[in-house]
């Protein structure tokens, strides 16, 4: 353990410049949408790349695929043939800012205060990959190798679904395999709580577009025996769900698979406080919490499906006029349980949508997404060896928990890599706000999670994985 | 009549000045809502002023109250004390132009197309105001003089509901006085197809906030117990309306009065004909009529309240990121049947929105704006007189129709210059589409009413009004 402790120490002795490091890439804005400047990708990945090859990795490379942000890749394989290989993944890419109005302090200007540090991107998902680093270089410092080969894979369009990813893997197959995959994206249950993510929700997202007249019309001169696409959009939409809250299209629930009694008692063990849930969340005191009674939160937001108006367009009331509108939009957005079928459930909102429009108006449907969930057994070395690491980072014993999210790149990968176990985790806590405006990092928990994954590439060495 | 004929042969030889004129005011983009130039409302009033004064008005004067776009006013009474006088109303001010992209040409940049004029406000209201100046500069060339006494009067602020007009009016009560009202700023039932407007609807809006959460959420991590403010909006609105479109908001018809049988049996004999009528609003083939069923479509328009959606906002699919919104909003646009009760029907639709919100979110509504309808009986002098202009101006026998909108000027005149009997003439006809973009004016229909306005000027000399 002689080593391991000097690891450790000189992981304390260079966390100020892994901070730096990390605000020195959340200073980039690499967000991978669309209509967002893709030269800020470049200069991203090219700052990744000189990180990589700074923690010691060797074969460092900007990969690309036609139509696809760039990957950064490398490795080190000092550990020999016989020593197992942990592939590590981040991505580099982050969402868009948002409203700037809303930011305490600029996006791209990362800002300490109250033990978090404030920034696009910062926690989702540029520590991901810091805390790799991180732990990478503390090993090489202190021994001059790490304890295992290791490959590390940084992409850059995890935020606009990782549509590339598989091809990607496929491609580079051989280069990238692996015998445990780390998959640095996920969250803790709670500040501090360290946890091990087995399962995540699917994703279908149907923009619906109402048409009812060819034009806007005035609201005066033609308003009563005409229909309004406004109108007939709320009416439609507000078919969707029933009083509590809970997804009202037939046959939705259907397959959506049971919790098994083991798994129940699980979630029934972790910890929940609702008033905490709420300030989290940021809930009004007077609003009640939604979806399906008899269900726990944490089996709502883990292992149920669930549907949001993600996106809802119309006139503005700035622009407002008195007019009917000829046409409005929204996006349905449904999280699916694990073991759902995406393209079932597709069909379902599709056909629901369409079926019987109020008063006849048009109704038109487009489905870009459309991926199922995914889980996993926690059973075996590789898991084993991430709770020891995580319990002697945090000082805590870890947790395993679901993810409401959909990770499209998760599928890819335990697809393409078949066979090696997948390690989930990740630094996201509850106040964390991902992808909301005023997204932060619990610098204490940055700082524990890198001490994790110093632990776990230790860990992994003994596990017996090859 | 020789009088009458050298008058309209003036008109005919002006009328291509006319629409020069028109065509320069309409350059002018006098917008008058908030956030667009004020500048452009004070170059519309003095373009006016010049326009009243080469009509060969005198007193011509641009006039102001406090926190009111300009006033024009202008007039000539060399008619004598024993002639009665005519107050003719039109407005300078334009709505916004709405999505230029829209637009086939440019909305300040008015274009003929086969026989129209397009651009924002050339129908509403500047052919309103310029039809009347044609009308008084032809009596002017040919006669040197005016049948009856005349003034003037063009507001600023019609399209943002002549908020300051009533004010206007009492402090200006003694220099307006006048035996008849023209009030140039309705609709024809048909092209070609002169009509007198007889009752008019109200108006109330009602803005609804939908708050369900501090801040947006991300839609997977924490969909499934929380609630979303769109969800919760289209839920709240989706229950305004019934099957067929009716408003199903308890009492809300319970004071639109009925009809009497005579009205009744005046609409019955009005020209319709559903498949033009589908036609000039753009109706696609597939779609429904709305609302009460038994009720005629003139009555739907005029008689009947009814309620659309005329704003609607939420984040836009163009910025959305799979985001719980915290906030969403629409506006509840009321029109009201003659005789309802304004602030009543604001009371009933803000305790429908506020009573039982989905979910227990926060729901907060305001109303700014609350006016009821009018109507009028139109027999009497002023009315034959305005009948025979009409059948003489269009070589065809006027109809008498209501007006689905709420125009807000027409309270005020009533209660200020009380007693006078007021025509509402126009010539808004259904393929206009005004408010709306590509806005035009039937350039030989503008021809006809200013034709009708020549012969109104002598038939109301001639009415015994005094």
């Amino acid at each position: 353990m002689a080593q391991r402790d000097d690891a450790l120490a000189a992981l304390e002795r260079g966390f100020e410049r892994t901070l730096e490091d990390l605000i020195g890439l959340a200073r980039i804005p690499s967000v991978s949408a669309p209509g967002f400047d893709p030269a800020q990708m470049e200069r991203s990945a090219a700052r990744v790349a000189g990180l990589l090859a700074d923690a010691g990795l060797s074969g460092v490379e900007i990969l690309r695929i036609e139509g696809a942000h760039p990957y950064v890749v490398g490795e080190w394989s000092g550990a020999g043939a016989g020593a197992p290989t942990a592939l590590i993944y981040a991505h580099h890419d982050v969402q868009p800012p948002g409203r700037l109005a809303h930011w305490k302090s600029p996006p791209f200007e990362p800002a300490v205060r109250d033990g978090r540090l404030y920034g696009r991107g910062v926690v989702d998902d540029k520590a991901g990959l810091m805390l790799h680093l991180a732990a990478l270089r503390a090993w090489r410092e202190a021994t001059g190798g790490l304890p295992l080969n290791v490959k590390l894979l940084v992409e850059g369009e995890e935020e606009i679904g990782s549509g590339h990813l598989a091809g990607f893997l496929r491609a580079h197959q051989e280069r990238l395999a692996a015998d445990v995959l780390v998959l640095s994206d996920t969250a803790n249950l709670a500040t501090g709580l360290p946890s091990l993510t087995r399962s995540l929700r699917g994703l279908v997202n149907v923009d619906v577009t109402v048409r009812a007249l060819e034009r806007p019309l005035h609201s005066g001169v033609w308003g009563g025996p005409l229909p309004d696409a406004a109108t007939a959009l709320a009416a439609l939409l507000g078919r969707l769900v029933d009083a509590r809250g809970a997804i009202a299209v037939p046959g939705f629930y259907d397959d959506a698979p049971e919790l098994a009694p083991g798994e129940r008692e699980r979630l029934a063990a972790l910890p929940f406080d609702e008033a905490g849930f709420r300030a989290d969340a940021g809930l009004p005191a007077e609003s009640d919490l939604v979806g399906e009674p008899g269900r726990s939160v944490y089996e709502r937001l883990w292992h149920r499906p669930t549907l949001a108006l993600t996106a809802l367009e119309g006139m503005p009331l700035a622009g407002a006029a008195n007019q009917l509108m000829a046409e409005a939009r929204a996006r349905v957005g449904v999280r699916l349980a694990p073991g759902q079928d995406p393209e079932r459930v597709r069909d379902l909102v599709i056909d629901f949508l369409e079926r019987d429009p109020p008063w006849g108006v048009q109704v038109e449907t487009e489905c870009d997404v459309a991926v199922p969930g995914w889980s996993t057994e926690t059973e075996g070395p590789a898991f084993d060896a991430a709770r020891r690491a995580l319990a002697a980072g945090f000082g805590r014993e870890p947790v395993e928990i679901g993810c409401g999210a959909s990770i499209p790149f998760v599928g890819p990968f335990v697809e393409v890599l078949a066979g090696a176990p997948a390690l989930l985790l990740g630094l996201e806590d509850p106040p964390c706000n991902a992808h909301g405006e005023n997204e932060s990092l619990h610098l204490e928990d940055f700082r524990k999670a890198a001490r994790s994954s110093l632990h776990l590439l230790a860990e992994l060495a003994g596990a017996g994985l090859r």
